[in-house]
């Protein structure tokens, strides 16, 4: 006999939880099958309620809700960004999200998403660079060695077969931390000594730095042809990566373009400057790479609808894995209108 | 000596936890403050961060966030509105809610709200009629004796003195229900068999049924001179109560007029139609009630600040009470920078 679920609680996961997930499915693993959810949400994408995220700035950062729905689930992301929180040893990123039935408007998953905004983010970047590197790439820069620069390096590995890291950072100990963590992984890794020298040989090149700052990691002479740029660092206003000239030279690719025409690389260029929306390409409406001398540039910047596909894949893993806990987050009175007794009852059984 | 907090742990007020909070602070007090905390608000409107709330609409109701900030303090709530719940028993509106620092982004409370919602509602109509209402008022009509009828007549007891309850609702199981549930309170309870019996002699008509349509609960030869009507239950759009022609013949007083346009009884009413805003009634910008004879109507639909004062107060009541736990929520590497080590560390450590 099953007895009916408790109306009251709502599935959460913590940190230690996302850790432990993460680590009993395996990272790759994790991640690859976290693309196949992206790629599968971006396939209907014409299916969700799309709106940009609802931001708080203040001097110090900013607060956004990441609403969307596909009509049958509703997620929203909240997620902050305060680049000097680093100095507290503070995450600059923290987040956490909810899935929820949009028939009853409860909420059904509750979750960390710092870590799975990390995992997200780089599944993301491998869905775009399968439609878009050039076949076979092996060698991928990676110039940015913080918090995200290796989940792009296990997320390309696991999805395009990535074998060689040429990685850089201004700051030398982020690249020793990155290469250490990632030395058992099986990666071939070179340390470099500028972003000149990172991307040397690459077929991908990531750029993942965290300043909060118009920067130009990459300048024009240093992008050849043939090449897939993976920009993810550029995503807010005033914070870009790259040179405008690569901008121009490059075909770009983008999630949401409302959105990254104000946070992306593309901010550098006019309103209408034309850009391609990646779901038009998996959906092959529009071609991705055509020849192997192109310039493919993504300009991530984190929509909405990838946090709604990472709380979806969670969602379905939890049941195997039994990795949360029931949160008593929804009040439920015997008699949905008797909100009041419901107190009352609980004073009695107090007494 | 004291350590450094845990950066992870963020605060949890489950439900259980919310309705023993309630019992030991005691709910008459707990309105009290609580009508403080919003007050409070109130008068300093205009340093908070208003925005209409965040909407998405299905077939069978709408799941809304409702953020905003005062530039120290943020705040959201998520809440759902689904009339059709009730018939598999579940509540018509859940919700919980988020209080952040605005520093540093990081969430520092995390509560159910659906308790809180009902008596943050009541408070912040007992707060406008301690305003509206002529002085004296002993009597109030209940028109709708559903789930947020007892926090209303508990807010208008501890803050207005309301000694006599005039209770009507079409199905007369609420009404008992309603009654039982305030037997103990120490009100002369008269149960109604219509909404004109119900005014018979009330200062002050709540209004607060639950239907999603247009409906007219009160018509205009219904309501007498010198009256406050607090009409609660109008609070979406296509969702009214009250004949236009009362609306007419009363001042109308609002939390936040954009939002009350679209939700409240003046959607009625012309879009330039005047209205009043509490807050300025509050500071003494502009007269509440000036005379005896003048028909008061606050026009309640919620707004997000109530929520952010309850937010505070919980919070403020918290550290006293000790009734919360602590959720991992944020992820905290001992390097910022290093979340991917902590992910490898964890790996170490399950070992």
């Amino acid at each position: 006999m099953t007895r009916a679920p408790d109306l009251n609680l709502v599935p959460f996961v913590s940190v230690d939880h996302m850790m432990k997930l993460v680590l009993t499915i395996g990272t790759e693993r994790f991640l690859t099958e976290l693309a196949g959810y992206i790629e599968e949400d971006f396939k209907r994408w014409e299916s969700f309620d799309k709106t940009a995220r609802v931001a708080a700035h203040s001097l110090d950062g900013v607060i956004e809700l990441m609403p969307t729905s596909d009509g049958t689930l509703y997620g929203f992301k909240y997620v902050n960004g305060h680049p000097k929180n680093i100095k507290d040893g503070r995450q600059t990123v923290t987040a956490f999200g909810v899935l929820a039935d949009v028939a009853t408007g409860y909420p059904v998953l509750m979750t960390e998403m710092t870590i799975l905004t990390a995992l997200r983010t780089a599944a993301m970047s491998a869905v775009a660079a399968k439609y878009l590197a050039p076949k076979g790439s092996e060698t991928m820069a990676i110039i940015g060695n913080g918090a995200q620069s290796e989940f792009q390096a296990m997320a390309f590995k696991a999805i395009l077969g990535i074998k060689k890291l040429r990685l850089y950072d201004i700051d030398p100990v982020a690249t020793e931390k990155c290469a250490r963590n990632l030395a058992g992984a099986g990666f071939e890794i070179v340390k470099c000594t500028s972003a000149q020298d990172a991307v040397e040989g690459a077929q991908i090149i990531t750029t993942v730095t965290a300043d909060k700052q118009y920067a130009t990691i990459l300048t024009d002479n240093m992008v050849g042809t043939g090449v897939h740029i993976n920009a993810v660092g550029g995503d807010c206003p005033g914070k870009t990566e790259l040179h405008k000239d690569i901008l121009t030279r490059s075909d770009i690719f983008v999630e949401y373009p409302p959105q990254t025409r104000i946070e992306g690389e593309i901010q550098q260029l006019p309103a209408d400057y034309p850009v391609i929306e990646l779901w038009e390409v998996m959906l092959g409406h529009t071609q991705g790479r055509r020849d192997p001398q192109q310039i493919t540039l993504f300009d991530s910047v984190g929509f909405a609808i990838e946090d709604f596909s990472a709380l979806r894949y969670v969602r379905d893993r939890l049941k195997a894995t039994g990795l949360y806990v029931d949160l008593d987050l929804l009040a439920d009175p015997d008699e949905p209108r008797d909100l009041f007794g419901m107190l009352l009852r609980h004073q009695a059984a107090m007494v």
